[in-house]
């Protein structure tokens, strides 16, 4: 490969070398219909084009068609992470070598061309709870008056399955739901959620199955995190206040969760690798990192509505790891399949602007925030346009990258 | 067709007329590998035989060949559900006409020398938790002091998302799952479950799929019921213990669900239909079905381990019917997908003999229970064998239709 330029690696595709916050240093996975096109194919971004996979794999390196020539990252999923990493630096290879431009240039599409589609078929969805001072603001709304930590919170990181089958792709527009919910004046009603309310999340798209009975040891976790997306879990409140007792949130979080379309390969994000919190308690030896190389990924995520940004959570104060989430899933045995897609929970760090839900931002609905225009928020309205991005920051001369942004605007109820 | 026969109606498969559980009045679908065969294949039961469905539509009925000429049955699951009674209409027809048995007979195969497969690709699995009995005891064992029945479990069916992607067919084994739990001198440590116990339930195959934000209304639930399936859904009482709060069950139930291999057909339930239990609390329009059919089923279950009957749960006395569960699913908006799985929940009547989980059989292992070899049983030991059954009780001069049986034995953590 060629040298280093501005901090990264060389690209024969103008701007789209490591400077370039989705350039070589990066590209992100996405699914796209091409101008003309009919079906979702799989692309990877470069700057500000997109390779379409496919063709170029057909003419280039036919025996990676089978992997990438389909509408979803799904077959390269179910390869062991070796064959992510080789298929990358192929693709790498293509982008950054001129004796190649010859061949891939006609398969670029400028990437304001796409539409962009989910790139994942999603197997199993698992969503966490691993800010811890999300899980102390939530307690202390939810539960008032107990202990705003559960007991277990910090022996094992907590998480709960959601629905696969309502993953939608940012820019999907998001119809409020409707449900029981239980009123100030304490009766009971069935309607349109008077709580909606965002989540900011990082998720993390999963490979390289593994067998039954067969968990995952912590220094191997990395070889099933192919890549990092960001997450909106869409939450009623009230719907979700009145029926998580005893088994967690069910239709308060089923009706959607958003996810951006650019799926950045985990191995791009070695850059932002940091040191998690302290521990506070003795960790079990399978979730015990204290030896590791760092786990934590230090991106800056960024909440708007309206284009107004209303936090700006920390990824890095997370209390545990992608690797831990990854240990964890699979400690009693279950299986990771190609597509299984888990995300981190409500990203809140401790200051007032490092806020990941209005929940938190709002304190339940009490203090609401002022927008630019005047109006107020306690909880989203019809019409409202939520947008979650999200940065890994420059550091040590290396230029920052981007993990894109997740979009949803509210629909009225039905 | 010709004229009901003992009950039922006639087939010309000897002793496979509507007098047999798994006669043409059930017409159960399966998935199985054929003896020298490799690839899993549908099949329709009949009597002690099963019809392979891909050569057999090829020749008689090749419009219907892509729909179940597949290894799974969710390219018809994904039809409306007219076509599935189109389907099972067309199939009755060739086994009941004699003018078909010479194109037919050549695809009949021992049921005996088939390898049974999951017979559908699990989209997403809720289960759910609508017996009152079950919810009563679990809640005593679980939070003793605090009332034993959530606030809202009868103003809704409570229920949760499980792990899909470890739902396997009844026979295979499983592993006994190991994580962290509580021990009795408070001790947090990390290893195999000792409260490792099973849940019977009733399962159901959805399909139909809807559209995002489009509740599916309690008198067109039905359209989504495919079919019919015994559910084991193994817990593990400690671990489940430890993590549940706030987010509800994940290791503790996510290392393994069994299913029985047989899925009977929704509409050949008719006869089984009765009235829920009376409603002790005004239900939401949604979910109001006091002017509806009888949506209830009246199936008997049987829960065995080593051979020996620890008890026999009525599926009548759920308080939430089938048609309830797959309408609040969609209530807030979230779809149906083809290849959905919903499971009742453990299945427990009012009766000490009709309880479906060790845990309230046993009080939590306080009381455990004697098997005929002298041994003892508070929870499940290494190398039991589970099986639950069903059946619906002949009714009306109608005969009994069989559900099969789920079975697993437990194996040693690894």
């Amino acid at each position: 490969m060629s040298a280093p330029l501005g901090g990264g690696t060389e690209s024969w595709v103008e701007g789209a070398g490591g400077g370039h916050p989705f350039g070589i240093d990066s590209l992100a996975w996405g699914a796209a219909t091409l101008p003309g096109g009919h079906e979702p194919r799989l692309v990877a971004r470069i700057g500000d084009l997109a390779l379409d996979l496919a063709p170029a794999t057909e003419s280039l390196a036919p025996d990676l068609a089978p992997l990438v020539g389909g509408s979803s990252l799904n077959r390269l999923l179910a390869e062991p992470a070796q064959t992510w990493h080789e298929v990358r630096a192929r693709i790498a290879d293509w982008l950054s070598e001129r004796r190649h431009r010859a061949a891939v240039e006609p398969h670029l599409v400028p990437v304001g061309d796409l539409r962009l589609h989910l790139p994942i078929e999603v197997a199993d969805y698992v969503d966490f709870y691993a800010s811890e001072h999300h899980a102390t603001n939530a307690g202390r709304l939810f539960r008032p008056g107990g202990d705003p930590l559960p007991a277990a919170w910090k022996h094992l990181p907590i998480g709960y399955h959601g629905r696969a089958g309502t993953v939608v792709v940012s820019g999907t527009p998001v119809r409020r739901p409707r449900g029981l919910r239980r009123g100030s004046d304490g009766e009971i009603t069935y309607g349109a959620s008077e709580r909606l309310d965002v989540e900011v999340e990082v998720g993390f798209v999963l490979g390289s199955p593994t067998v039954a009975g067969e968990p995952v040891p912590l220094e191997q976790a990395e070889d099933h995190l192919f890549g990092v997306c960001l997450v909106n879990d869409w939450s009623a409140r009230d719907i979700q206040a009145f029926e998580y007792v005893p088994l967690g949130p069910f239709l308060g979080k089923s009706f959607a969760t958003s996810v951006s379309p650019w799926v950045v390969p985990f191995e791009a994000l070695a850059r932002a690798r940091v040191a998690p919190p302290p521990r506070d308690v003795p960790l079990a030896a399978y979730l015990d990192d204290s030896r590791s190389a760092p786990g934590a990924l230090d991106l800056e995520l960024s909440l708007r509505l309206q284009g107004t940004e209303l936090s700006r959570p920390p990824f890095a104060a997370m209390y545990w790891t992608p690797l831990q989430l990854v240990t964890h899933l699979t400690a009693s045995g279950a299986t990771i399949r190609a597509g299984d897609l888990i995300a981190s929970g409500t990203v809140s760090g401790p200051q007032p602007d490092q806020l990941g839900c209005l929940l938190e931002l709002t304190r339940g609905g009490s203090e609401p925030l002022e927008l630019p225009d005047g109006s107020r928020r306690g909880y989203l309205e019809d019409g409202d346009t939520v947008v979650i991005s999200g940065r890994v920051p420059g550091r040590d001369g290396r230029p920052e990258l981007s993990l894109g942004e997740v979009s949803g605007t509210v629909l009225a109820a039905g």
